[in-house]
């Protein structure tokens, strides 16, 4: 092998390695960082971006990184995705076993055998708490339901790319409405995902594609959900080998929400959802990727689109 | 009891209570909550605010929601707060016993108990993942390092009452010096902080206070606190009867997280802490609770000070 092939391969060459290297930061735990402030100003000025981009008629909410972990279990998140829940466990019960099993941590022990299951876990995705949320206004009136949420998330899948974190910003746009206008609001999501991964001067393809279904039962659901086209990623290539990586998705989850919650539309029958995920922290990966790490040198066009002076 | 006074008790009345009701959403679980548009909207004048004020030498980072696990017990929090930590679980093993757990879960039974301890916390304050990170930089220099760090936390103390979230945002400066230096960032802060709550139009008093260290042992651990001083807090009242909220506090380590990860001083000896750390829900809170719920009828000077147009 040449020194120019191996340096090649090296992390150092890869943009995305030469990118967490420099702007996150390592934090004991694969796919857990801190964020340097030239990171934070970029992704802040993202959101802003994206905010001008929506309907503005969106309803704005904002969640905690944990949520109600009796709502994820009846959206039906163990049965698809079991192997990437975090659920918050605590040290319950009386004074003296909580300090028993701070004892045992003091003298070297496992500690960890004395926790339990508390009614909170880590929320995977930013929209699971809307729709209980929603189902509490009553049926769905004629115009739909149109929402902006975001919330730190999480997924149990420690790996060492930065491309994968297990603590993520995720940013949706929900439609709650009929089906045609579900399916309408996300169809009409993918020419304008287009424009904007354009206007801020990142290459991409957008394909169709399936959720991380767990296990052998789960590839029976990702054949059916491609079946139905009801998921389409974005794409950005942020590593020089390896599959690009899917940076916003454009899902049509059919009624299913709509039946969990009991979310009844006023034209008749259930409401039907559909949902544009931007994926935050991978975007601003990507800027800094296909841009490079200094903002000031970016393109004028991408740099007059997050307002950077 | 008259009339009036039962609609001075009631929860309407009380201006915490009415706040919650309308910028805050129930998520399901008691001390976990949606936030609206206005809400987050006064967060981040708020933040902003803040990096006004603060010294612009700071270096800003900023933390996922979780953190390691083996960072935090060596920290010493089991010790002082086994009863207020989140442990993120998970389904760990095979394909064939996570699907098992996850079909206990479909029939009706109790699936958590095949949950086991990952290697994550949540956060339960802002700068504890800091402290690792500045001792790979080696000893600190004569001029000192100075942070500016912020995470959503997590204790796990459920309570109905808005003032006191299981998640919540928490920003802090943090001073790594020499004890004099330390000890002297942490004094300096106290009258600040008394200008900036000023300027919130935020009546507030500083007092001595403790950490609510666990049980028995705990007890201790308090008196020891409150005689070297070691605690202030910045206390606004947000309900009309009740105890005032700590909103803020103003904290010296002494050299207990330099002994811990082995941060030296070139001065000589180990390096001291401290931290200022802001509540920033509990001060959005406050803000909205003295002021009124619409922004627009604050008063002038504290609409300036938050750039309110």
């Amino acid at each position: 092998m040449s020194s120019v092939e191996a340096s090649s391969r090296s992390p150092a060459s890869d943009p995305l390695a030469r990118v967490a290297e420099e702007l996150l930061l390592p934090l004991g735990v694969d796919g857990v960082h801190g964020r340097r402030a030239v990171y934070v100003e970029i992704y802040e000025r993202l959101d802003a971006f994206i905010t001008h981009q929506r309907d503005p008629a969106c309803e704005l909410l904002r969640f905690p990184p944990v949520m109600s972990r009796q709502q994820l279990e009846r959206s039906g998140y163990l049965k698809s995705f079991p192997n990437l829940l975090g659920c918050v466990a605590a040290l319950h019960g009386s004074e003296a076993s909580i300090r028993a099993a701070a004892d045992v941590h003091e003298q070297g022990g496992e500690w960890t055998r004395a926790l339990s299951a508390s009614d909170l876990v880590l929320s995977p995705a930013a929209c699971y708490p809307l729709y209980p949320l929603a189902a509490r206004r009553g049926p769905v009136q004629q115009n739909g339901l149109l929402f902006d949420v975001a919330a730190e998330c999480f997924r149990h899948e420690p790996a060492r790319t930065a491309s994968r974190q297990q603590s993520f910003r995720m940013r949706e746009l929900v439609c709650i409405d009929t089906a045609a206008r579900a399916l309408a609001f996300r169809d009409a999501w993918i020419p304008r995902a287009r424009t904007l991964a354009e206007q801020l001067g990142l290459p991409c393809a957008i394909e169709p594609a399936t959720d991380p279904f767990f296990g052998r039962v789960g590839q029976v659901m990702a054949v059916s959900q491609r079946q139905q086209a009801l998921k389409f990623e974005l794409l950005i290539r942020l590593q020089s080998d390896g599959a690009p990586t899917a940076c916003m998705s454009f899902n049509y989850h059919l009624d299913h929400f709509g039946a969990v919650w009991e979310i009844g539309h006023q034209g008749g029958g259930l409401a039907h959802t559909a949902c544009v995920a931007f994926g935050m922290d991978r975007l601003v990966l990507a800027l800094f990727c296909v841009h490079g790490l200094d903002p000031r040198h970016w393109p004028q066009t991408v740099r007059k689109a997050l307002s950077i002076g």
